[in-house]
Order: C-alpha cells, then structure tokens, then sequence
C-alpha cells in the first residue's frame, strides 16, 4: 500500500521490494501470497469496500445487497485513486487480469448465482431461465454504470430500482 | 483500411499518410472529414455491421432489432481484426474514445431511447420510469457480454430473451 500510495507503478513492484519495504524477508510474504498476482488481489480487497453481507430476508433483499456492494466498489473506484489506477494496471496486464477475475470476480458471480437459484427454490424467481442471464440482467445495468460510463449517476437507491424493476417487469400494470 | 490490413497502428496513420496511400492531395480528405478522429469512426462504422432497421411494428419489435444490432457489433469484434484492433486503440487515447462516443455510440443510445419514448406513449411500458435506466436495463445485459465477458455466449435468440424477460419480469407468472 505504502509503494501504491508513493505512485510505483505494479509492473516495478516485485515480491523482493514488498519485502524490502515492510522490513521483512521474502520467505515471509511467500508464507501468505504465492506471488505478486495473489497480494495485488487482497491489496484490492483491502482497498475496496467490503464484499456484502446478505440479509436472507427475501431473494429481493439479497439482490439489492449485492448492487449495493457493487455500487459501493464503483463509488470507491471513482474516489480513490489507489483502486482506481491498481484495477487499470491490472486491466492491461494479462495474468494480473486473470487472477482478478479467479480471485474477486468469480466468487462475487457464483454467490450471485446462489441468491438467484435459493430464489427460484422458494418461488420468488422463475423457473425455465438460465441463471447465468437473470444474474446478467441484475448486475449488467449496474456494470455499465460503474465500469463503462464513468460519469453515469449512481444514486443511493439504485441498487433498489434495478432489482425491483428487474422482478416486475415494464410492461404496464394488469397488461 | 488498407494501412489498418497491413498492421499499421492508428497512431502512426496520419490524414497525410492516408491522402498518400489513397494517391490523392489531403484537401481531397478535409473535404469529407475534419480530421482522424471523424474518419476513424467511420472507417469502424464501415468495418462493424449497419445500425438497425427499426421494424416499427412494436417497442418489443424495435427493442429486440436494436438488441440483435448490438449483438452483431459484438460477434463482428470478435472475428474481424480491424475492428477489435481499432476499438483497442480508441479506448487508449481520450480524444478519439470521446470522439466514438460522440459520432457511434451517443446516436444509438438516443435512438433506444427514442424507442422506449414512443413505448411510453403506446402504452407498451410502464411510466414513471427514467429512460435512461429502462435503456441500461436492456442493453447492459447485452454490453456486458459482448463488452466486457468476451468469452460468453451469444446465442441467436440473445436479444429476444433479453428483451421479453426485462418487458415480462422475474417473478412467477400469477404472483
């Protein structure tokens, strides 16, 4: 953190200057990180809000907890510049991109997946559709938002209106 | 297109450079573009499949014409080259990414949003709604696999469902 904060870039921070940096031996940092693709993960982690806890009142609730989080990581994104300029890095570094994904975007997706299958199990979501497209539709809406129009509106109860218009449907009431 | 076929990078492709290759004076070129960026978007308008042909027999109808266009941008990035090596390269310098958005991307989303106006006013869709939220519901399902998951499906019907499970909701039928 100390090095991302003085602006080194990642591609100059190897396992041997962490080391250096903290006053430490590399045997030391090995012992928790297999290498530099696993501590730039739990940097991130540690910089972004935390993962969301799910309340388990209703599949609606559960939604809205998971937007929220990912609106949260994309307010984060827009304010501080250390996650900010960490995930661009990340984006054009293959393998740093990879293990991104393996490390924080896959386990957010399979938790997705398991609201949303608990869901149709009680009868609050549909049956017959994929579950890789209904977690699409939830958190597509809210990507492009965070991820792709920078300057998009992230209002505090957008999480909510996603989730609620997603369940409803925009056809007209009693159409 | 021939200076993007033989590999050479936008940067380097001047409207000097493109006036020689074309064999004509670069007065010739200023007289159809201001400048690059206005001839690379189009030389991208060229390259990726036409806009849409709005059917106009419904919003579902038009809804899932302007979906399956988006569709097609998508596959078209994914198997042509020149596309995909264009639309790298934009994203990495701001004025010709602002210059996409201004000439490709900003004339498409009006168009969806035009649509969803005129669905309002037949009653095909709810009011009360912002637009500009009733759009990102529809294409970012879309955007986020033919955007950002590069590797995910995008089967034939892609647009249909997208379009009738956002119009019809997620919750059972009858509840």
């Amino acid at each position: 953190m100390k090095l991302l904060e003085d602006g080194v870039p990642l591609a100059e921070i190897s396992i041997e200057r962490v080391a250096r940096t903290a006053g430490v031996g590399k045997a030391t940092i090995y012992r928790r990180w297999s290498g530099r693709e696993e501590l730039f993960c739990d940097v991130l982690r540690a910089a972004e809000p935390p993962g969301p806890e799910l309340p388990g009142t209703s599949t609606r609730d559960d939604l809205i907890a998971l937007l929220e989080a990912q609106r949260r990581r994309g307010l984060a994104t827009r304010s501080s510049a250390i996650v900010h300029n960490v995930l661009a890095q990340m984006k054009s570094s293959p393998k740093l991109w990879k293990a991104y994904h393996v490390n924080v975007v896959e386990p957010q997706r399979r938790l997705t997946t398991e609201v949303l299958r608990r869901g149709q199990e009680d009868g609050e979501i549909r049956t017959g559709l994929d579950l890789e497209l209904i977690a699409d539709l939830f958190h597509g809406p809210m990507l492009v938002r965070t991820v792709m129009r920078r300057d998009a509106d992230l209002p505090d109860d957008l999480a909510e209106v996603i989730v609620d218009t997603v369940l409803e449907g925009l056809r007209p009431s009693g159409s």
